[in-house]
């Protein structure tokens, strides 16, 4: 069998995660990076093209990931890269993903191919199993914790605080208020009580320390209503400890089964690197992506209405053997 | 919209939680349940039907749930009930699961109507996780753990020794192994070292409460290579502590996302009636199967199958806002 053509639009931390993931999927070829860059100035273990060269090489790709952000670049590139691809995305702006999978779908349409918006794991893995224990579990709540992981956009914003030099925000989920969930208690949740944001700051040399950690608790929408915790580290401690980007959590739904019968699912995530996990599962939806484009099953889909077979390479007769 | 008729097809505790489950569920009319008892003797909150009436009504049922035993019910019921209806069952004969599809399959082709097969927890949800981590994480090792919960075959089993008045097993899943998976250890996974086997008895008046033990946790194939405990209680305390059949388990994948990075992808389902959830489970399937039909897309199926959506009421527009 021919293998899927695979082809990575842009290099950051996202696309360097979808070429690692390549070692792991050998049904898969890379056919190349595209970048804005200059090439020459691009390390990569596969060739590596310019962005302008990209629809020029049409025939040679089967599936095309978008590893952009998802505040400019997804919402630019997708419409125009649709035109010409097949494409498998990680867009995760909740709020705007309905009107984005509208447009996709539109052109994907029109271009006879297939474009799978949202994978990842939230939205993605997490969206798939709210689905799943919501339908199983009609009456019921879901909840859902982030954590714990790296922050990008709190780190982000510590960062920019005067006498910051270094600095990483944590987001660890409420463990007592997760273990009353899964005891089948009755909680309430609000996204401030149920996570706490650990910072670790490298101060500047004499900056003031107390002013920092004022500045960062009380800063509106980011901190001021989270309990907050502000550690200053040495830069030799923070390289050690701090360099990863690690990320997890937890979906659960407690719903009920009969009069007062319960039951309690969980989903949980623990991952090493948050945007390597992120591009193992864009990988595995690019397999999807191909198969439906290859059936003639056109437009653009979510996690929600891929079946779960299109995700591995196994025949449907070895799944049914070895999974079921 | 008019509502998915449905029937229950034996009723038992499996038939009971189907019932049950149709207060949560309001797109779906209980057309009733087909015994092969005499309709006279079986108390339901719904029309009570014999068997014999069942392919008669044929017009009047969407989807027939199966939900007697695994054992006999389903392997000799279920080819039959598919020449003339689109079922949904729970079938768990992990190894006898690929034969049961390709029958129905050729069956559900031939008179234009589906079957979805082996429902459930496990197989089913579980199935469906060990197939997404694996597919996200080709490179790791999947883990199934059950428990706590009845075994109902263990605990008949203790039942058949001489002495035993009362008895019930549950499994016990062996916590401190599960814990070493979520901190990304290597295990070695055995059946027998990751499960004990925990069992509370009522003895006859006289009995001899060691000898008891000692057959219970010598017997073959069900004890012998098991952590077994067997703790004596009077009945009063059985009827208290005992009388409900709760279950649950875990599904874990401990992979890589990178040369050296992990990641850990776990499920875990606590149930207080296994039977409940289970015909929860079926009941969500029961909608992807009418679906299905009315899409014409014929044949057997298994969760692997099934695009998550058709589980869920929801319109594709109300998932998209609501759970992506």
């Amino acid at each position: 069998m021919s293998k899927i053509k695979l082809g990575i639009i842009g290099y950051g931390n996202l696309g360097k995660g979808v070429e690692e993931q390549l070692q792991f999927n050998t049904d898969i070829e890379l056919i190349g990076v595209f970048s804005r860059r200059d090439p020459k100035t691009v390390s990569a273990s596969c060739p590596v093209f310019h962005m302008d060269d990209l629809v020029g090489m049409k025939k040679d790709l089967d599936v095309v990931l978008l590893c952009g952000g998802s505040a400019t670049d997804i919402p630019e590139q997708a419409p125009v890269l649709q035109e010409h691809f097949t494409t498998v995305n990680a867009y995760d702006n909740h709020a705007a993903i309905p009107a984005h999978f509208n447009s996709l779908d539109e052109i994907a349409r029109r271009q006879k191919n297939v474009a799978i918006v949202a994978t990842g794991w939230d939205p993605g893995l997490f969206s798939l199993n709210r689905l799943i224990a919501e339908a199983i579990l009609p009456k019921g709540e879901t909840y859902t914790f982030w954590g714990k992981g790296v922050s990008q956009g709190h780190s982000d914003a510590i960062r920019r605080v005067a006498g910051v030099k270094r600095g990483v925000q944590y987001t660890i989920p409420n463990e007592a208020l997760i273990q009353k969930i899964r005891d089948g208690k009755e909680v309430v949740y609000t996204k401030t009580a149920s996570h706490k944001r650990v910072c670790y700051v490298v101060a500047d040399e004499g900056a003031d320390e107390a002013a920092i950690t004022h500045t960062i608790s009380t800063m509106k929408d980011y901190f001021a209503d989270y309990e907050t915790e502000v550690h200053f580290i040495d830069e030799a401690t923070f390289d050690r400890d701090h360099s990863g980007i690690p990320h997890g959590g937890h979906v659960l739904r407690r719903g009920y089964t009969g009069e007062d019968t319960q039951a309690v699912y969980e989903l949980n995530v623990n991952l090493g690197s948050n945007p390597g996990f992120t591009a193992a599962v864009m990988v595995a939806y690019a397999r999807a992506a191909f198969r439906l484009a290859r059936e003639g099953n056109y437009g653009a889909k979510s996690v929600f209405d891929v079946a779960p077979s299109y995700l591995s390479p196994k025949t449907p007769e070895e799944l049914r053997k070895e999974l079921l």
